[in-house]
């Protein structure tokens, strides 16, 4: 993908929805966004990381809080231009690109919301290739990008600018802030040279997403198995990656709070060929793990994606609904996702969902 | 009083427990630090309000938390000095002078110890001549100065720049982040011009403080009632005010909890010569109002001061304990706090003690 366009938009936005698996905010309110802008003729440019210099400044944008209330509280664009504004006022300089903090939900979009109004280029990669839940699960941090100064505002123009001794911290003061804010801020952080961009990003997931989305289009289209179109794209991708189905089952219940700060819960599901085999899968804003008969299949880093039986379209995980048939998608995630300090930083201990990491290739 | 020395401490530090009304922090502390710097041979000095330049930058530094907290966990010199200067950076100036956001408790002792370091003089004034619990409770911000920017720092570095929509929003987003620095913050706010702090602050109450304290002594080392000392020092002081003996009692109950942020809770007292007479004592950090038979003898912003019976030495609330024997004191405040503005601010109804304020004289 070299651009954003109004013709390759679907696609895109239904690859940055499995790519959330179940978070990073529901990618159709920033679809509604983008599509605005990008009606008015604007199309939104993507460049590779290795076509920026090495000192030039790189500003992630995102939105944060719980996906359950930013699906009635939609992100502030000018909110976000102004977050943009004050890194770039702290920092000294003009920002040469943007970059999402994570590939998957809104925040996938949001860098090109942000790049319509701007003019500024998108970077193919993001912080995670995926959504996770708190601030410092991200490959900039992992690899010694510092989070803060984090910029934390909302549409009222309240804003706060956060610097805390480490990411972790970083992300608690700035999350009781946007917990103040109703739970839905925007905000810029992981200010970067081009150089820690290149070293520290997942590259390409941009494209990834819009490739996975088109795989699914295009097997729709064919009358091919949509779930079969994303498996065999994984197969011959650019990216190769492991990708397997987990269970095909229906929703027979269903936990989802919005409790400090995020949506928490469990769903359960009831396969459809065996009513006595039930997964479960647990969440914080993203899904975490999968167990079946209380044995994981899969767990973070890895993707659990959650697609409609029938069409594979994406479901968040503030959309799933008791009754709904599903089909449970495990992913295999890029080797710098799986280092000791990232699985430290996002792996199932830091979760407290599994005492240690399995690949989701060696369990099945 | 003209400057702060080792001579005059004591009695000082007596007038800001008094004028604490229970909180802002206790004094002790703030004592103990401020000592070990005059007896470097260090004088703080005192300057009048009017002596000021109209456009010099006047920087209120605190601590915020819970008193409960600060007793154990002491202000950080250093982390205060560090607001300072970031408050002096984003003004884009030096400072003038120094000024107490309360002059009650902690916070009336540490302008002095940072005076003490940076050699700035203190201003004979503050931005309520006692104690409030949240930072939206100052004449500075009533009669229109800006809380914001707020620099809330702790020790450990991490800083924190709160710009807000109003000062009560500015509160409500330093609080969580005061809560997860673990209830306790140095902060900078209220940043002003010279001819603001002249026309927004309660004048002359560093004096008043070590005036009140000087009284308490003087009565002790002549051999005549401490209490008595109290109440014919307001006769006949610069600044006159109403004040009473409210009641003479024992603690027979006592509620304390640290909890969003404060210190909250009830002191239940019992007459010493009427068994069956009760008073009831209010708490968030400060002494709110006193109830007798459930009607209020005293409400803020009037002061009640609880004193120890023999010794007239004021009780900070989290000092109180079973059994003790103490003077409730109560005391007028001057004309800029009981305006309508300064009311609907720190009244009894922002409070939600009672649903009207009687000036304590009227009661009486």
């Amino acid at each position: 993908m070299k651009e954003l366009t109004l013709k390759n938009l679907d696609d895109f936005l239904r690859g940055t929805a499995f790519l959330g698996t179940g978070g990073g905010g529901n990618p159709y309110v920033g679809g509604l966004m983008l599509r605005q802008e990008l009606e008015k003729g604007i199309n939104c440019n993507l460049i590779k990381g290795s076509e920026v210099d090495d000192d030039a400044l790189i500003i992630p944008i995102a939105v944060m809080g719980a996906p359950t209330v930013i699906v009635e509280r939609l992100p502030n664009a000018k909110s976000c231009i102004k977050a943009l504004r004050k890194m770039e006022e702290l920092m000294g300089k003009k920002a040469t690109a943007l970059i999402g903090a994570e590939a998957g939900g809104i925040n996938g979009t949001l860098p090109f919301i942000l790049s319509s109004y701007t003019g500024l280029p998108v970077i193919d990669g993001d912080g995670m290739g995926r959504a996770f839940p708190e601030l410092q699960m991200c490959t900039f941090g992992v690899y010694g990008v510092n989070c803060s100064p984090v910029i934390v505002r909302d549409e009222k123009d309240n804003e706060i600018i956060v610097n805390a001794e480490n990411n972790h911290a970083s992300e608690m003061f700035a999350r009781v802030v946007c917990m103040q804010m109703g739970t839905k801020s925007e905000i810029a952080l992981y200010p970067m040279t081009g150089k820690q961009m290149k070293e520290t990003s997942v590259h390409h997931t941009c494209t990834l997403a819009y490739e996975i989305g088109k795989s699914i289009r295009e097997a729709r289209d064919t009358g091919k198995s949509p779930l079969n179109g994303i498996i065999d794209y994984f197969k011959t991708s650019f990216d190769k990656r492991f990708c397997k189905l987990l269970f095909e089952g229906k929703v027979t219940d269903l936990l989802r709070e919005s409790t400090d700060g995020w949506a928490k819960g469990t769903v359960k599901l009831t396969s459809l060929s065996d009513p006595n085999q039930e997964m479960v899968v647990q969440l914080q804003n993203e899904f975490l793990i999968a167990l079946v008969d209380n044995k994981p299949v899969a767990m973070v880093p890895d993707l659990i994606c959650l697609v409609d039986l029938e069409t594979a379209e994406p479901i968040t995980a503030e959309d799933v609904k008791y009754g709904q048939r599903v089909n449970v998608i495990g992913v295999s995630v890029p080797e710098n996702m799986r280092s000791k300090e990232a699985l430290d930083t996002f792996g199932p201990v830091p979760f407290k969902v599994w005492d240690e990491y399995i690949p989701i290739e060696k369990i099945s």
